[in-house]
Formats: C-alpha cells, structure tokens, sequence
C-alpha cells in the first residue's frame, strides 16, 4: 500500500540512551504488536508496521517520537484510528499522546464539522462579534426551575443556553420533559425580541439511549445538541453526528483526561475530526489551573484554521471564566469565539437576570 | 433522598495547606459545578453536592480524598456514573481517580459478569488449572493465514484463541470472513481431541457496528467476544454485553490509560460492573514497566473476590509474558487465571507449534 500514513507523535520521558529502542517498541505496540525478530510472514512488516519517522529532545529525558502508523491498520472507524494512535501505549506511563498529523484519505472517511462557525452564527443570528453561552445549572432543579432559568437567560439576550453536562435523565428533572419545556421557555422569551436564543439540550447516555434522547430533542425543536466525545465514547459520537447531519453539535470536554493525550490532539483534531461544530475547553486561569494561555491559544487556532477541507470549528473557552473577563477574551481569540460563562453568573443571585444582560451585550461588536 | 451515596476516592497532589479547600473544589465540580456561595435554590446542595468524607495523607503533597457523591446524580447510565465520578476533574493534571466504592443500589442497574469465572470453565472445558491463552497476529495477515494460526494454536491445547485487539475489519481480513475461517479451523482441530478451542473474535467499531460483528460472530458459532471497552466506550460497552447475556466477555484495556485513573479502579471495577467475565491487563515485569506486582494482585483480588453479589470475574495478565513464566504466574495467581502468551510464542518460528503445546499444557493441574 502507498497511501499516506497517520503520523503520532509521542511524546516520551527516557533517557537519551534509551529513546531509539523505546521509539521502535512503541510503533511496534501500536502496529503488529510483536516482539522483534517474530516474523510470521516475510515482507508482512512492510505493510503494517509503525516507523519511526524522527525523534527529536525537547526537554531533559523528554523526547518527542514520530511515528508513521500505515493506512493497512484502519477500517474506517473510530476505534480502529484510537486504537492505532494510543490503544496499548495507553498505559505506559512515560508515553503521551502529543499530536496527530492525518492524511487527506483518512479525514475523508469521517463527518468534520457540518455547521461549524458559519452555521452556529447562522443559527443564532450573530453575525459579528462573539457568542455569549450559558449553562443551566445545577442538577437537581426541577424541571420548572430550569425552564424558568432559561426563560432569563433568554431574555437577558444570551445567544446559547445550553445544559449543564451534569444534568442527564435523572429524576428530579428527565430528560423529555425537561427539554421541551426549557426549548417552549427559550421560545416563549424570543416572542418579545424576535430573535430566539439557541438551547442546546446535553445527550448522553449508552448509544441506543443517545438515539433516543436526540430524537426527543429533535422533538422539542432544537436544532443543536451537546455531547460530551470522551464520556460517550468517541465510536457513539462519530455515529451521532453523521446519523444527524442537520443538528449542530456542541462538544464537552467530560472526561477528556487530557493529561495522556494532549488536548490539540484529543480536541484540536479528533473532536473536529468527528464533527464537534464548537469544542468547550476550560480557559487559562480558571478552575483547570493547568491549561497555559499558548495552549488555549493553539487549540482555538486548531479548531478554526483551514485543515484538509474540514469546516472551522467555533471554539468554546469555559470552566470558571468571570463576565468581566469578555472583554479579555475577545481580545485573546478574535469574534470567532463563543464566551461560556455558567457559576460566574449564578452567584449574582436576585440580579441574575441583569448580570447575564450584561454578559450578553458583552460579546456584541463595539463601535 | 437516603439512598447510600456513590464513593469516590481521588488522589490530589496538593500542598498540605491547600487541600481542605482543593477537596471541597472537586466535590462541587464534579455535581454541582457551581461556585461557593451561588445559591439556586434552598436545600438543594444537601440533596446534590458532593460531600468531603476524609483526607488522608498518603505521601509528601499527596492526599487520598473521600468524596460522597449523591445518588440522585444518576440516572442509571454508565455515562452518567463516569460523568460524576472523573468527569471534568479528569482534566485537571493535580487529580487521578484512584478508587471507587459503588453502593448495592447501582450495581444493581448494571450487568456484572454473567458467566466468570465458572462460565469460562464451563465453555472451555477446563475445571481444574489455569487457563491458556494466545492472540492470532498481526493485523495485516489474510484470512486464510490467521485462520491457519487459529487451527495451529487449537491443536497444540490452547484453551482460549483470541484475536489481536488490532484485528479488526481492514482489507487484509475483512471481519465476517475472518471470524467465520478461524471459527472453523477450530471446529476441525477439535474432530481430533473432541475438547475445541474457545475462539474469541475481537469486536469493535461505531455501536452499529458493534452490533453487527457481534451478530456475525454470533452467526459464525462464537460463545465469547472480546472488547475493549475504554476503546468502544463504556457506554458502548454496557449496551452490548446487556444485548447478548449468553456471550462470554473478554475486555482489552486497550485505551484505559490507566495513569489518571488507577487499574484498580477502572478495571477491577468499572469493567466488571459493566459485565466483563474476564479482564486483560499487563502483568508487572512485561513491556507495561509501570505496573507493581502488588497492583496486579490487588486488581486480579477485586475482579475475582465477592462484591455485592456479582459473579467473580477471570484474571488474565498478559503484555509480554513469557511462556518461562507461566509457572511464576500459576503460583502467584493460583488457578483461577487465564495465562495470555502472544510475543513469547511467535519467536519461535517453524516451532510455533511445540511451543505453543508446551505452554498449553504448563496450566494443567499438576499432580
């Protein structure tokens, strides 16, 4: 076979004496899995085995290895693609998932983003400036509770509402009922401006419990979903997005455990990959103290610069961002931004409303 | 609500100094997801909110940290007990997962393993000893070529023939082929003993497809799969092994990355909780350095020792064992164990199959 390989980079902490026997073993353990010198069937490892492309040190002991996984390993689904990239080498502890370089071939063979930026502003009718987002929080309200938060919140002109990714099918607010009464809110408070914010439902679930939520959304009339890749598993959410085409959809970091796998990789690509139309991540200086700015940065640029004809992707900067920090973060990614801004709202308590009518105007364009 | 809460157990590198509040930070992430101080409604964060049960120093800036999460966060899915037990603190680098303690009510709502350890005897024919085990590989044989191993293995007394967790539908051997060619070359390798092989084909994929391999290994006579259920998803995972109580379940930790959360608890617990009637994991001292033989024995004690009425789930270690060691691990492990020799058998070239017979009788009980 000649096509284009997957290139891994692995970044690897090891002695320098060391890295080029640990570089094989890994392209070995992602590819044949076989000690070297089993040779089952001559020529066979030119076909299928990992090559070590380049090693290069970028830190003390701390090498990054890349690896070109050939197109033989893949049948075109998402566990085949993990599995090659990071599947065994998973739990060698010295050994992260540090990017992924994909071939044109391979990125043809999954969804990309449907909507993307273009579509998210076409659904919410912001055409310049950023998007204001808020979550629906927390779980344990009731239905009526939440329905009336997003009735505020709607009013107070935020452009997404979307629900916390806690809130799922528990008791004290099910899934259907809970949906469309937050959608018949969020309508209700868009009578008075003509323009109805976007309420973006959280799905989850085992996958036939995905399908059936989604067709309840799809119900209600929502026209986005949010779904958390890493906690449905990255096989359920290729299936989602391309059994929905219509749907945008929104992705949650849950679960992303990014410290393994490098969040440019793990975000920046096979979110986008799969079709994550915006990709949430906790911002610098938030509550996940251990995302750098530059990392943030680079991320967003992931989602949204040109990348083999997939569509941009709307970054989502989260996880403890205060409303005062807008302006900030405008200044950091541009408009091409969607601001999420949940339990900095929610401690304003009774001026609730008014401080989420601030957030709002916040992204809007300035003069 | 009374119902006894979900136990959570995180390891939190953090200053002596700064743990109470560190603690309290990830109980409210991981339900209520808001800030100290924001308050919705009355009552609520006693009905929802995560409760600090004890911090123990466990090293120098190290702290184990209880967490009680409240059963009214669940809605009964796998998605939804990961979201609250490692959800969003998964991406935060000073947090692992390190254990869990699951009250009787939710295990309940989950599957556990419906055959175990007395099924797989039962379907291999083996009550007393351990078990034998081998992989067909590597990914890029044809089908003639793997179901020639298959047969090989089958002969030489392997209890259990597996495939690669590498194998799954490329070009080189399309799934339904495969699995139907390995499936009868251990049907006439048993004609000779009258004891056959347990063929084990490995299935992966979307959900759809998922239970599409499922049914044509169903088709082609299989009585157990395996899975890898980090790779597939949980989710994915507890969907299937509800759909086919009469297959036997072999997981793969293929993509556990185990280093953010501890084996013990994803695979020792989540994977059994979830059904798996055996669980594969890398033996201390074979090419997955980072596990202790203390941690192995620890996870084989939970997958096979009584908890909350679930059937005792089989131990097998693998990743680069020796067919040397097979000794070794019966003392260590007793007979309840399913020794997984792939590597170590391969190198022998044209004596594949007197080694693999040498191995396949190193389990038997001896006299």
């Amino acid at each position: 076979m000649t096509t284009e390989p997957i290139r891994a980079v692995y970044r690897v902490m090891c002695p320098e004496s060391a890295i080029g026997r640990r570089a094989e073993e890994i392209a070995r353990e992602q590819t044949t899995e076989l000690p070297r010198g089993a040779v089952v069937r001559d020529g066979l490892e030119e076909e299928v085995l990992g090559r070590v492309a380049r090693i290069r040190p970028v830190g003390r002991d701390l090498f990054d290895v890349d690896v070109d996984l050939p197109g033989t390993t893949q049948d075109g689904s998402a566990t085949q693609l993990v599995n090659v990239l990071f599947g065994n080498s998973s739990m060698q502890a010295d050994t992260s998932l540090h990017d992924v370089r994909l071939p044109g071939w391979l990125v043809g063979r999954f969804a990309g983003p449907r909507h993307g930026i273009a579509g998210l502003r076409a659904l919410t009718g912001v055409q310049a400036g950023a998007l204001s987002c808020t979550a629906l929080k927390p779980q344990g309200l009731a239905t009526d509770e939440l329905a009336s938060l997003a009735g505020l919140f709607a009013r107070a002109g935020i452009d997404v509402i979307k629900d916390d990714h806690g809130l799922s099918d528990q008791e004290a607010a099910p899934f259907a009922a809970r949906v469309a009464a937050c959608r018949a809110a969020v309508a209700r408070a868009a009578a008075g401006s003509g323009r109805e914010a976007l309420y973006v439902p959280n799905v989850s679930g085992s996958p036939a419990e995905l399908a059936r939520r989604t067709a309840l959304a799809r119900e209600a009339g929502c026209r986005a979903v949010m779904v958390a890749p890493s906690l449905v598993g990255l096989p359920a959410f290729d299936e989602l997005v391309r059994a929905h085409p219509d749907l945008a959809v929104v992705a949650h970091p849950s679960f992303a455990g990014s410290v393994r796998i490098a969040p440019r990789a793990l975000l920046g690509r096979l979110y986008r990959l799969l079709g994550a139309d915006a990709v949430i991540f906790p911002h610098a200086g938030g509550r996940f103290g251990t995302w750098t700015e530059d990392a943030c940065l680079e991320l967003a640029e992931r989602l949204r610069a040109p990348w083999l004809g997939l569509a941009p992707a709307l970054p989502v900067p989260a996880g403890g961002m205060e409303v005062e920090r807008a302006g900030e973060l405008r200044a950091l990614y541009g408009d091409d931004v969607m601001l999420l801004v949940g339990g900095s709202l929610y401690k304003a308590g009774d001026d609730l409303e008014a401080r989420a009518r601030a957030f709002a105007a916040s992204v809007r364009p300035r003069d």
